[in-house]
């Protein structure tokens, strides 16, 4: 056990230059929608033509929320004060009763990409949004998988959340009355931490055991099984592989194809330094037509994930009240440890960036538009 | 369109050296009432010969406020916490079980003027206090008139409910569902802006006009007409004159005195910062006793400005995140731009003077007695 | 009347090297109770083996308070994150699934006394809890006396809550609707104040008056009586004696044995700067079988303390608004400043003594485990 620092101070609090989900499925619709990612209020909404668009959530007139009751028209939107009109790139379009328009009224726009069902957004530098680093997640848009999703407002920083699920023996304790199974087994757990670039992943083994009730209702197995769990964290989002199947046939990286997999997408967005927008989605590969299955699935993950949540806001209550007192690690903190070296890692790199270039990313109200790199299609 | 300034920064959040409107009608009476005015807790009270009384709302002894379940006994109030009483100067008169009473224990008074129905206060230095600049407000007073009035809170600085005044623009948008029309015709209107020492006068004409069906129903128009809206702001309160009258009889000043008219009264009392208290009068020439009508057109007023109360806090919050970002203004905002400098020049008049006498207003806990002008009649 | 301070600024918000009242009677169970002393957050919870047991509510390893959801497990704690285990001296003893548990996994512990059915808790150095500082308070142990208690939490300063007490003249004002009696009677009171180390005693006498119609109905008193408040305070605590007994019975001391008595327990046991924890007990020597009487006394107490809880918290706002105006001290105010002295010397004594040693209570987070001196019994 090394006293590795997991402390919750940090000279930034997020990560600009770096893809976040912004929504899931049919969230971004001609209703203007108010999201608030890494502290910049924002406005989303999808055009008549279909594209998403991201905007400051600020009125260049007069500072008003363009989500609170504005309208889109078209390809715009209309501030809801005096009717001003933003295109998709941030630009002031058109002043009711004025017949010019000053290049100055406009307001910062985002790039956006969909794929997959998922909107993901750029928090940074225009110019760095590389829709190459976005990942695919296949189930959500391949017929022989069902997916459900959730939404859940945490009041606790982001990293909690990363934390929470690089560490898997919360299971057993957080999530007794849920989820939870047995504490002894679960200690035989074999597993491995290995980070690789800006990911880290961790897989878990548990071979030859015996199979939960839950597990032989859901896919009827008949004897001991094998499982395992595959976490891989990235900023801003975890995917992980929960697979069961007949022991033995986990060999060979067949535990990747044979029996019951569900493969659960984690997006973990941050609002404020102590706010989170936690969305998850739960894919599987059975029983794909058993709608009742699904609710039953979706509902034991939400109360599950609420069990989460409400840990979670009190751990971020005791963390604001003593930031000074450093966490002491256990063994099992591996992936957590590593999760927070490439945050740390990350966040160094762009305020170093931001140095060299002479300006940090908030200092920077309205940057030049963006529209030219706006809803890249990945 | 110029890049003038309109932020939300300012040296001073208020302007002490002023009237501000601090009740109307039967607000005050021998029941204490609790209000802050540039952020100073008040408790104002009738006394028993009828004069209104405005203290610093604490009292001297160990802080408690005397609205607080103080009580009004003859013309003095009683703290509610060990008994002791003020008279209308701050000077307390009475310790109960004590012969004598210290002539430290005394709190600030403010002079209050009352006038056409409306309680006037002075929040600055009580020398100051020139009941001659109270303005009047003959309609509450004129039984050819018919009034009611309405209050609202609204959770934001002083200035931006001026702002919303000062540029109609904003009724066909933020309106929409109450008293907004047509935006098309309404672009057509003429505007003319003046200042006049500490007022600014912004005139709007519609002339040779269709007939709204509302004002149809309110007058008996029968065919076009010509419509103003005279918009009269001082620091503290807005004298809103909206008249309706056949095409042509509005030239030759006609308009002042032919056809329907609404004389609407808004103070705009600061609260805190960030809190106006927006108390409203609507008085009219036509139809005074039909009370059916009295109550219609007060139930729409509310809705209305419910929809800008709203909308302002939207604003102010946005505002208050984004403090340094300055707003770009547009044609429109003329009348704005006159308001928010006349505001600037007192403000910097004021701190100017407070640093030639030594002392801020504010660092004044408790100035000499203010009996002599206090309850001044106007 | 001089011009004493008692203004709500502070070196430091807390005297730590006292004892302070962390429950009464049967609040301390096996179900982990939180509750925040001295700012500090507290999980209490008493052991298989009956003993009380006062840990930091926050675990070393990731900050999660024990006390939302842990469980206890005999003599020990147990997380509700990840299943660490603290005994009553704060070290960790179980890591589930590792073997090893490093001496650096360990949290603070606080002496705790259990005597007269109280809890008392030490907040300062554990080196200085002696309990032979810890008073006596008979009546809850001894069967000719039958006692009730009640907890509010009341928002403000816990000297307020000294202050209210040590002014009685408040109750004639503050209490008119409950307790409150005869002004001109009560001013007629002979008031006697003592200093003795750090107590203050305050006795208020009323000879020869007249019997106030709840004391008859009480007692059955024919005639007119005397009347005794003795008001006893430390820091942390306030003992109250009432008594009233036929006229001359007070001589010689009688007054403590004869007639009607209550013997009332004030824990003021500081929460925050601006929150207090005020239990109360309420002991009588007469009608002890009388249950409804005992609820009948209840209520009506709940219902005064409330009173005093209203007014205090508006107390408290209109001082934390006005930190720097200087209160105005009466003659009935001889106890309040001794009692403000008291905690002024304790304040500077504490303080001097970090300076000496080098560092101060709240910048230790985890001093070294306090189990010797735990569970001491007085």
């Amino acid at each position: 056990m090394r006293a590795v620092e997991l402390d919750g101070k940090r000279e930034s609090a997020f990560i600009f230059n770096n893809w976040y989900i912004a929504g899931t499925g049919g969230d971004i619709t001609g209703e203007p929608l108010a999201r608030r990612i890494c502290d910049i209020p924002l406005v989303l909404f999808r055009t008549r033509s279909g594209a998403v668009a991201a905007l400051e959530d600020r009125c260049a007139h007069r500072g008003m929320a363009l989500s609170a009751g504005g309208k889109c028209l078209g390809e715009t939107i209309q501030c809801p004060y005096h009717g001003l009109e933003f295109d998709t790139g941030g630009i002031c379009v058109r002043i009711p009763g004025l017949e010019r328009v000053s290049p100055d009224m406009r307001i910062r726009s985002f790039p956006v990409v969909e794929k997959d069902a998922v909107v993901w957004i750029w928090m940074g530098d225009a110019a760095g949004a590389d829709p190459a680093r976005i990942p695919s997640h296949p189930y959500h848009s391949d017929s022989s998988y069902v997916w459900s999703r959730g939404v859940l407002e945490v009041n606790a920083n982001w990293e909690f959340l990363n934390d929470n699920l690089l560490d898997l023996t919360h299971v057993q304790y957080a999530h007794r009355n849920t989820i939870g199974g047995n504490p002894d087994e679960d200690a035989r757990a074999q597993i491995k931490v290995q980070r690789n670039g800006r990911r880290v992943v961790l897989t878990r083994w548990l071979r030859d055991t015996a199979c939960p009730p839950f597990h032989k209702q859901l896919y009827g197995f008949k004897g001991r099984i094998d499982r395992v769990q595959e976490v891989e964290f990235t900023p801003g989002y975890i995917f992980l592989h929960s697979s069961s199947m007949d022991v033995g046939d986990s060999v060979d990286e067949g535990w990747r194809r044979k029996g019951m997999h569900f493969y659960q997408m984690h997006a973990i967005t941050p609002q404020t330094p102590t706010r989170t927008l936690y969305m998850f989605t739960m894919s599987r590969n059975f029983k794909t037509e058993d709608r009742a299955l699904t609710e039953q699935i979706h509902a034991l993950s939400m109360r599950t994930f609420e069990e989460d949540k409400a840990m979670l806001e009190v751990q971020q209550a005791r963390c604001t009240e003593y930031p000074d007192i450093p966490l002491v690690a256990t063994k099992h903190d591996t992936a957590t440890a590593q999760a927070r070296r490439i945050v740390r890692e990350m966040m160094a790199e762009e305020v170093a960036g931001d140095q060299r270039s002479g300006s940090g990313v908030k200092d920077l109200p309205r940057p030049v538009g963006t529209a030219a790199v706006n809803n890249l299609r990945a």
